[in-house]
């Protein structure tokens, strides 16, 4: 298989003031036309390091691609370090120079000095067309191998990467590959990474040759399924029969797959079935209503809801009876259901649900310890409550509740 | 200087899944204690990919952090690797394996057997503590260099580093600098980054030969001052200067410093003044009242909110009247008006705050743009109403109008 290696250069990636996402975009480009980056490594605007890092590429990698330092100023330093590894000098480029004092002409300046030096090339390699700034990109090619430098301003980077160099690549490389890769990430809810691990069993039963990642997050762990074979309709196939192992296994957790979002999943749900919504909130505080109206269009299904933070607002507002508080205490089975109950009538709503829980750090006792909640459903068939033991950190018991929330609405939605 | 190398493990990072936040994060801490960054690299689950990655590190770096591949599955591979690297072997950690238990009882769930193997670990590392997660960290040191394995989750990573990693560090290395750096950073609300640097003038008036950074942000356009000195009294000194010359020209934009929160701010105010608040949202749908409840012990303060999402729920539960919103529209001045008083009336609070807006990215009309935004603000002496004309992403504006919404409390509550 052909493998990659990409380098970042720039201070900015070394102090925590920018993330490298032109690696993740450039990885998810080559991943797609089946070229395997192996290593991606950050350094600083350094002639030496850098060099060191082309020395290691001429070892172990196919293809090396270089983004950032080809810019104007003094610490650009990959035009100048290139020159040096391919032993190349500079040559004055016409067409370039033109299409920099283009540039500057749109924007009404002349062109600065400084930038006419970007119109000198090596004269070893390609040039890789810059459409929307002042950077050229290079390829050259040294024993079957190719090194490809690209300016690091994000957008002019994409553009490069996607009409110029994925086509070469994509050109160089065909018929040489032989098979293709695809993932596809199944999301889990409910269910921690080790039970997870333990009903899935054998994983070789599961994926033969393929490979499978579980990826804990927030709200659950993530399942990445990678496969590879000669033709898309293999890959089909292949995948299609581990989903359904899988699904044959732990179906019961799992709401969605890829950028499937939770919120988004049970909004279309409700659509589909024409039904409306309303929240009462103690502990989450509204985050469950927020996460419901990130999605654009939830004025459809959504009508509202009422953060019912104090005992008082629960009774006045809501109509939870004084006595219920009073007996079993606001975090409870009882005072979930009313809530439930009682803000499907408020709002005359098909749906009402509740959460009341203790998210902590502090109002935890041996009885009721933080983390404790209770979610309430109400339907017009229907009433429920489930109990839910969380973690002992605030924030995250607040979100792990309001997608937990979420959870119950889908499982009841899609069990006709 | 000490410098240093991040390894991240994962091959999620490599065909473009995920960015490597870990290490921008790692960066950012390690340079905030005069630790220099040299590189950073990121490798698949690979244990010979790691291997050559510490040999070359044993070679070049002070310090090297990885972090990854320490959960409990079979492409978990950092443990081994160490083990191999070191020449160690594992023992069982019984006080992991309580911790590990207790994480497990909490959640209400019995330990998997395949946690039990997170309780075994190497005898030559001393062990980093993860007081929310399974997975413990190591530190090897060997040749006065260190060697810090963290696991990939990031709100476990992030914890370490605070809680273990960076006062470790800084105790290590303390008086082998020679000087002090120091930043501080003032945070602002409702002023653009170029409005701000006009107010401002001549940087170089307000800051000698220290640096200032202009960070937009969503809420606001933070302010970050560095200053390097010989003595802890001369930053402070120096620092203090440039504070008071912020001040003087833009004190009324500053609601706190460093890692404030407006929340927090808004908070300790009401606790101050002993005044309670209610909310009343539309288009923010509930993100306020979530945000007002991100704090431990909010309930001191917040009695509750409405989110009174569809017409309806404004005129039935908050009594909004219905010619209103029929003459005015639910974006308006009037409907902002009568939701702030109204739900200070319904919760019987001190203070009632409403938000009634077009987040978008539909709905909006020549008249009415999307971002439009009307705030309303109620207490026991007067009712006002400001008008705010945010962006054209809906996420962006429901953030920036719950924080517009804090701001407005804010100012009221540090009139007098």
């Amino acid at each position: 298989m052909v493998n990659a290696k990409i380098i970042s250069v720039g201070n900015e990636l070394l102090i925590g003031q920018t993330t490298n996402s032109n690696a993740t975009f450039i990885s998810e480009k080559l991943y797609s036309i089946n070229i395997e980056v192996k290593k991606i490594v950050a350094i600083g605007d350094n002639e030496v390091d850098l060099m060191e890092e082309l020395i290691d590429s001429e070892k172990y990698y196919n293809i090396t691609v270089i983004t950032g330092g080809l810019g104007p100023t003094h610490d650009d330093i990959t035009k100048s370090v290139l020159l040096k590894f391919f032993n190349d000098e500079l040559v004055f480029n016409e067409k370039i120079y033109e299409n920099i004092e283009n540039l500057f002409k749109i924007r009404g300046i002349k062109t600065p000095s400084i930038n006419k030096e970007q119109a000198m090339v090596p004269t070893k390699a390609l040039i890789i067309w810059n459409r929307i700034g002042t950077a050229p990109g290079f390829c050259f090619e040294k024993d079957e191998k190719l090194y490809i430098a690209l300016p690091g301003v994000p957008y002019e980077m994409e553009e490069m990467m996607n009409n110029s160099v994925v086509p070469m690549l994509t050109e160089k490389y065909s018929g040489g590959v032989g098979y293709i890769k695809k993932s596809k990430t199944f999301l889990t809810i409910g269910i921690s990474e080790s039970s997870l691990a333990e009903m899935i069993g054998n994983v070789e039963d599961i994926i033969g040759e393929h490979k499978l990642a579980f990826l804990p997050s927030l709200i659950g762990v993530k399942l990445r399924v990678d496969v590879s074979a000669e033709t898309n309709e293999q890959i089909s196939e292949i995948l299609s029969k581990i989903e359904s192992k899988l699904r044959n296994k732990i179906d019961e957790y799992i709401y969605g797959v890829d950028n499937d979002q939770l919120e988004k999943i049970v909004g279309n749900l409700l659509k589909l079935k024409n039904l409306k919504l309303a929240t009462a909130e103690s502990c989450t505080g509204g985050l469950l209503a927020n996460k419901i109206t990130d999605i654009s269009g939830s004025s459809e299904y959504f009508l509202g809801g009422v953060n019912v933070y104090s005992n008082e607002s629960k009774v006045n507002i809501l109509g939870v009876n004084e006595s219920t508080i009073r007996k079993y205490g606001a975090v409870s089975e009882e005072t979930a259901l009313e809530m439930a109950i009682n803000v499907r009538e408020l709002f005359k709503s098909d749906i009402g649900i509740s959460i009341t829980g203790i998210a902590g750090p502090d109002g935890g006792t041996d009885e009721k310890p933080v983390g404790l909640v209770y979610i309430g459903y109400s339907d017009n068939r229907k009433n429920f409550v489930k109990k839910f033991l969380l973690g002992h950190l605030r924030l995250r018991n607040k979100i792990r509740a309001a997608y937990h929330a979420l959870d119950i609405i889908r499982k009841e939605l899609t069990k006709e």
